[in-house]
């Protein structure tokens, strides 16, 4: 077994806020986080897979494949979006950190599966200083 | 004569487009960064300043005299805001990185001057492949 | 259960050495870090903290409260000081990156308990080459 | 139980291929990556080695000691080489990123042990996009 | 006059000696970097361009444009591939960073001038430590 | 003319203080950096060297030896030191960023010339928010 992490990028707009609350609540719960005119990141997505090494290529997975499964079924959805108003699977979701990283990995999970590997971690990095990594629901 | 750099960050919200060109016009010239809705950016800015070394401080200049000037005059305007409808000096202004840059040292500028040192450069980096630097419209 | 990093910075100085050894046995065994004068560090820390998500709120743990455990409770010890003088919880420790990783742990424990998620993991980083992590003594 | 992790960097010469295969069928499984003239990388490595603290170091492995392992076991042989044709314990191995994270831990492990530590994990950065984790065969 | 950069990568092998000199003559100038087998490098490639804003666009350059531009006439060329045996306009050049960096400038210069711009500065960083800045032969 | 820059880091400690001032006072102007128990840093240095290349060698400057001449001229000084305490070329000065950058590029530029090159510019990185650039007396 081992684990092989594929980088990549996406830049977007969010907010936090809840919509049954007054733009004055949810600037006391979710801070400038919470401004409605938008704000935006430049997400660094690390996206881990992990499985028994293809004695015929050495590769766990080709890293081409990889990379063109996320930019499928999570860049182009995302990057250069609006995550609240645009991404699907963000539909009715408040866009933290966490449910964008939880919402990539349901989508990228089956996808993985198909090539004989399995998803173990996707990390989703907001700032330089603040990120979060998802293990899947059974961690 | 020496050089000062401070670094700071702000992560902002804008679009590229032209209000009189049409959505697909925006789109054809300025490609996907032009969405109606929006996306974002974790800016980083480096703010270098010249000037001779003050002998009772070794000091150019206090960098948290020059971390101030910068958080007041610059980063409260631009942090988690939307360049485009937020901020006073981006009005009427393309938001592209030439533009905030150029924005960003007439704000810096004259504050800089009071300090016995010149702004020399203001550098604004949009992702990690691409940044803009301004040294003055004499350079 | 989810996983979210902050990072925070600390510069500070310390040495490594045993009080009863004289200052050639410490040299022998800590090498150029035991010199009696001193030596310092831009320490990196990595704070990872698990938890449910707060269906309120899409937070594990606002990372803000975070922070703010983390500089009262360990940057305000630590920052700029002397960590073999003046650091309460490293008194009569060897200030290895381990020893100081440790402290910074049972530092933050029981302030994490408080708002319903654990400490996972502190991460100290000393220099680009070297660096710690600490997953609690169950571990 | 504490974790401690060095990081090293080498520069090398490989390529991806098959030599039963024609240079066709590598380009066409292997890509860019099977030039019959090589290409390369540099290659950055972390080595976590995990065990108690020693009381009376405050260390859970000297860091010169496991840099002079490193140095001595894997450094030597890699950097500046070509690594298919150079490499002894990647004699018959595909020279992909996993496997030579795996001919790193078998040259590490041995030495390590004597230590009074466990090898926990070689981490191999191939470009700044791809990596690879490598935790044992009975993980 | 507004400055702006575009960063790009490629991996490649080389080797640094002189045909006429023996291995052994080689070693002793240009050391582990002549080793006859290759070594390799993550290039990373800093191509700085100035201008006066294009005032429709709010561009210096449109940086899809100049990331083309730098693709075709460099990346392609240097991609993956034997910088002493492959690439065209390295044919007779020591491969020393100092000179891939002029033969990059001459590659660009021609193209860039073709947008309204100057090319201002490349440069080339061959491992963390080590990188290397032209400005054309005027300077 | 092509400029070469050599990146290299110490670790040390200092303070920010005057000797005739009273800590209060040294506290009021410098602020937690006159900590009278010290603090320290990572110091990044980088050193730029300007030059033809040699035909023979397609090196501006052998690195190996420019690397030499930071290590012995400047890095035994100050690795591992305490800045106010036991660096010759500090004597009497305030230790910062900007006075220990000039005294690094006066240890240095003699030794530079002695190699057909001139120093060109020392940028010392003090953290990673803050920098200094010096180019010598004249510029």
């Amino acid at each position: 077994m081992i684990f092989v992490t594929r980088r990549e990028r996406f830049n977007a707009a969010h907010r936090l806020f809840r919509p049954e609350y007054s733009d004055e609540k949810n600037m006391e719960i979710f801070g400038k986080c919470s401004n409605p005119n938008w704000h935006g990141h430049n997400y660094i997505l690390f996206v881990t897979v992990k499985g028994e090494i293809n004695h015929e290529t050495g590769f766990t997975i080709n890293l081409k494949e990889l990379s063109r499964i996320i930019r499928v079924f999570v860049l182009e959805k995302l990057d250069h979006k609006n995550i609240n108003l645009e991404v699907d699977f963000m539909k009715n979701r408040l866009t933290s950190t966490e449910n964008i990283a939880i919402g990539i990995w349901e989508e990228l999970e089956p996808h993985i599966k198909e090539h004989n590997a399995q998803l173990h971690c996707v990390k989703l990095v907001e700032t330089e200083n603040n990120f979060v990594e998802y293990f899947g629901n059974e961690n």
